[in-house]
């Protein structure tokens, strides 16, 4: 299996989830860019603005190559040779602040001496948690990772509560999902061709997922005091991806298209000094449950007096 | 001269610049909060948020002490040793968009080995830049560095350019001011007591400067479409915050106070996927204005036609 191979997989896999994800908005169509990088690739950024479910959303396949950023190989403790990286990156906010914001992300990654690794994830930022939707959203990663390996979902389920989480405010992003990486045959015992097939599982796991999603929760009312929520929530959603997330440092280090780079940012945030929400209120509730370690699968409400 | 008495200074100058904002603003009230640091020290902080003229405005005092973060001894190749930092820092975010944004910043930095340094600054960030206040705003930095040393301006002018600048968008925050750190006898050839006064200096000149650009912008009118606009700078404020500034970074590394960090943030703030302004709006104007290098005493429409 070559890297052209699952480069044309991830680009039609772009093509299948913005089909998809046209049909669920609605009305809202995607745009299409396509870009160059000075070092080597490029590639077709998809974003839908002002669609009837999505207030704005990107779908991002690139393929790049070249020379690796210094800091990168530094920092991975790799021996200098050329890179290909090849992914698809989805970020979607709502316009509805009862819906959540979802992330998904599948790549893989080689070297010219041969090392090579696939990484990815999917994850949910409820603006409000909903358990049951957590435990829903859950269990259908679980699925599709016990396809492959048992350890699956438990190793990569706290990788993303690890990884999506804002240290600086002792804050999950979300109710987290999975996340992996770096997952070669030597990290998992599986072969080039099963790690590939877990990953295309994953990719195809995300549109039924977010038309469940939709389902339960486009049309729900919400009031002005929600909205000023959703804001602040995706203000936190900015300082995630800004301060900690490394597909944005690897965008920035290794000089990608900005705009596709930050098309994850929120259409528009709201930051309020010390924005602490009234005790009771869904939104503190929704706060006491963006904690690492929540097993959201097995949650009931034992759980919740647990961590409360 | 010792850090209690520097740290005594910033301390009242935060009183005497809340005492004038509050005068210039008519209607906010600054609320205050102490926090304390783990690690040693803390801090005031001090808050207006819908006032008349500033949507969201920070005055931030503080004064930490102790073991230095390991990664900053790495940057700075510091030896051990434990650390004393004190500084004012303040950023104002006006409702109006024809009001520019304005940060300010004056600190102090010892080891107890013997290494000192002041640090500081004044930059703008118009959302529409007008060249006559641009030139105005660096004519009186000049006037407060050149009671000090002829090179202080030229050389913290751009200091400041290169500071305040967006590679990942090779764009400039604003139209700069000065910029300095690491400013010592060694590096200047000025006594600690001269470069205390040119930092008190650069401290006293921003209030009167704030209230003379309140004089001539506040009561403009302004459309949603400029709204809009200066939501999007916003925006830009908030990815140099967050990915560029040592200033944050510092706060975070030393684990200070998380909503004193990021007070500079702005209420709202919005990412519109490439939005690219209408060729010869005022908006792409500025645009163009956002560049390292201008000479804006000096700017005339000769140096416009260079530029653009």
């Amino acid at each position: 299996m070559t890297k052209e191979h699952i480069q044309e997989h991830f680009s039609l896999l772009q093509e299948e989830i913005c089909t998809a994800l046209e049909q669920i908005d609605g009305t809202g169509r995607f745009c299409q860019d396509f870009w160059q990088r000075a070092g080597g690739g490029g590639g077709r950024t998809r974003i839908m603005q002002n669609g009837a479910l999505i207030e704005k959303g990107g779908v991002n396949f690139s393929a790049v190559f070249g020379q690796p950023p210094a800091k990168m190989l530094e920092a991975l403790r790799l021996p200098p040779a050329d890179f290909f990286a090849t992914g698809l990156s989805i970020v979607l906010h709502p316009f509805n602040p009862m819906m959540p914001i979802i992330h998904m992300n599948v790549r893989y990654f080689e070297m010219t001496n041969g090392i090579w690794w696939f990484g990815g994830g999917i994850d949910l930022t409820p603006h409000y948690v909903v358990p049951e939707q957590a435990a829903w959203f859950h269990r259908q990663l679980k699925v599709t990772c016990d396809r492959y390996d048992a350890h699956f979902y438990p190793r990569f389920k706290q990788w993303a509560d690890e990884y999506f989480y804002l240290r600086h405010r002792d804050e999950t992003r979300g109710i987290g999902g999975i996340f992996f990486d770096h997952l070669n045959t030597e990290q998992t015992g599986k072969t080039k061709e099963e790690l590939f097939a877990f990953v295309k599982d994953v990719g195809w796991v995300f549109s039924p997922m977010y038309a469940y999603l939709a389902m339960l929760n486009r049309d729900l009312p919400f009031s002005e005091r929600q909205q000023k929520w959703q804001q602040i929530r995706r203000g936190r959603y900015v300082e995630f991806n800004l301060i900690w997330d490394k597909g944005t440092k690897f965008g920035l280090d290794t000089e990608g298209r900005i705009e596709s780079i930050l098309m994850s940012l929120p259409p528009l945030a709201r930051w309020e000094y010390n924005f602490q929400p009234e005790p009771g209120s869904p939104e503190e509730q929704t706060l006491q449950l963006l904690k690492k370690g929540i097993n959201w699968i097995e949650f009931s409400p034992l759980e919740l007096s647990r961590i409360v």
